[in-house]
């Protein structure tokens, strides 16, 4: 194991220990830096099986990072410490496909069948564009990045079918062409666009009024990228209305080990 | 060396000979196919290092494959018994910047001051394109591919200096993002494209005015992107009108040994 394997190991467990104390209730964005973050779902076993074929050929709004046993709360491969129920600033508790509760943590609403997956987040391809120098408008804006559902149809799996959606950072010619490379580097966290310059005829007919997220300005020398989105897989559990299910709540991810660095191709 | 390396050697020096013999005087493209083909830029001496130093500084429309010792008709590195001299179907001649001749060898001009300059071909990364299925629309018209100067200046060294000229294939967005990512992977043979999507932001306002090549329609489910060309040298060297200089005729490019796999970055 590197020194750097080590600091990155180090900075998961004290974030995640910092959430688990109740000591951080906030978002996560920022914590840990160059560290993986996840967007989290947990599932019944009964459903868990369906909901991993979805992945499987989905992978780009649903990149699996790991997925863990039947009733263990346990990611190993993310964090060895890593305890599912308590990790994370903040759930989201949906019963029917309703959403009942925001807690916590997980400790009174836990089950021996549930099973928990961790998908790659645009958080991880984001530093990496950062670190090129390439800004993200909706950074600079301090909103939400904007969302759309697309006429895209996801591949479906068993119960699971719905459409893709997509998240859009406008860009310059120049840095879309970048990004592209940059991002086809990162499989893991929803890689290379989807689609770019022509929003109508992927379904996106106003690009000012986003589904989910905040509009954003796109200038007259930008084109509209669009990526993959983690939020395709919970739109589609939310149509599925399982009886019970756990995601992250918005901004309040998986802190992970991982270093994104570690997750890059090429 | 692999059997496939031989393959390639084989099917470059059995093109080349043809054309040394007189057999096959057209277009070379489709010859040897798999091989790389390159742009042919001649010079004196007394401007060759500073053309070098113009395209080390301007990699995507300059190429560079192979540089000969002055006066050395050979280029050892694209093929063992490679004649500069001889082995292109057509040339062109200029002397300050008129074209004089187009001859079919280069015997009685040749002189012992002469650099030869080997620069990367599109042919390369057309070849890459077409394998993944993407189609090329100046070929399905059966034409040559649209060509713009542009107004982003390239990075002058010595006399050089000038415009960087593009070329354009209109692609479907999903195209254009897998163009990038197989193009990226081929930076000896101009590599991702320098813009898509916003011509003007580049200084072309008419795509249907190209300045070289042919117009071709571009849909409105689709985009242009462009790709740093081998014209650019040209233009530029017929802006500098040195006293002597030859290039390849439009289209009779120099068939090497090379295989166009062995210049893939990844």
């Amino acid at each position: 194991m590197s020194a750097k394997d080590r600091q990155s190991i180090e900075a998961g467990e004290s974030e995640r220990r910092r959430i688990r104390n109740g000591e951080l209730k906030g978002p996560t964005a920022g914590l840990a830096p160059g560290n993986v973050q996840a967007n989290l779902v947990i599932l019944p076993q009964a459903l868990a099986h369906d909901f991993l074929r979805f992945a499987q050929a989905n992978p780009k709004p649903c990149p699996v990072l790991a997925v863990s046993e039947p009733g263990d709360p346990r990611l190993p491969s993310l964090g060895d410490d890593l305890d599912i129920r308590t990790d994370l600033p903040r759930y989201r508790v949906w019963r029917k496909g309703e959403l009942v509760d925001e807690p916590c943590d997980l400790k009174s609403v836990w089950r021996e069948d549930l099973v928990s997956f961790a998908l790659g987040c645009s958080f991880s391809f984001e530093t990496a564009l950062l670190e090129e120098g390439i800004e993200l408008r909706h950074m600079t804006c301090g909103s939400n990045v904007p969302m759309y559902r697309t006429s895209i149809p996801c591949t479906p799996a068993g119960p699971f079918h719905g459409p893709l959606v997509v998240s859009m950072r406008p860009l310059r010619p120049e840095d879309a062409i970048r990004a592209i490379q940059i991002t086809s580097r990162f499989p893991a966290v929803h890689g290379a666009p989807v689609h770019l310059g022509l929003p109508e005829m992927i379904g996106v007919r106003n690009l000012d009024k986003p589904d989910y997220g905040d509009a954003v300005p796109v200038r007259s020398d930008e084109l509209p990228i669009f990526w993959a989105c983690g939020v395709t897989p919970q739109a589609v559990i939310a149509t599925v209305k399982p009886e019970f299910c756990v995601t992250h709540a918005p901004g309040s991810m998986l802190v992970t080990d991982l270093r994104n660095s570690k997750l890059a191709a090429l």
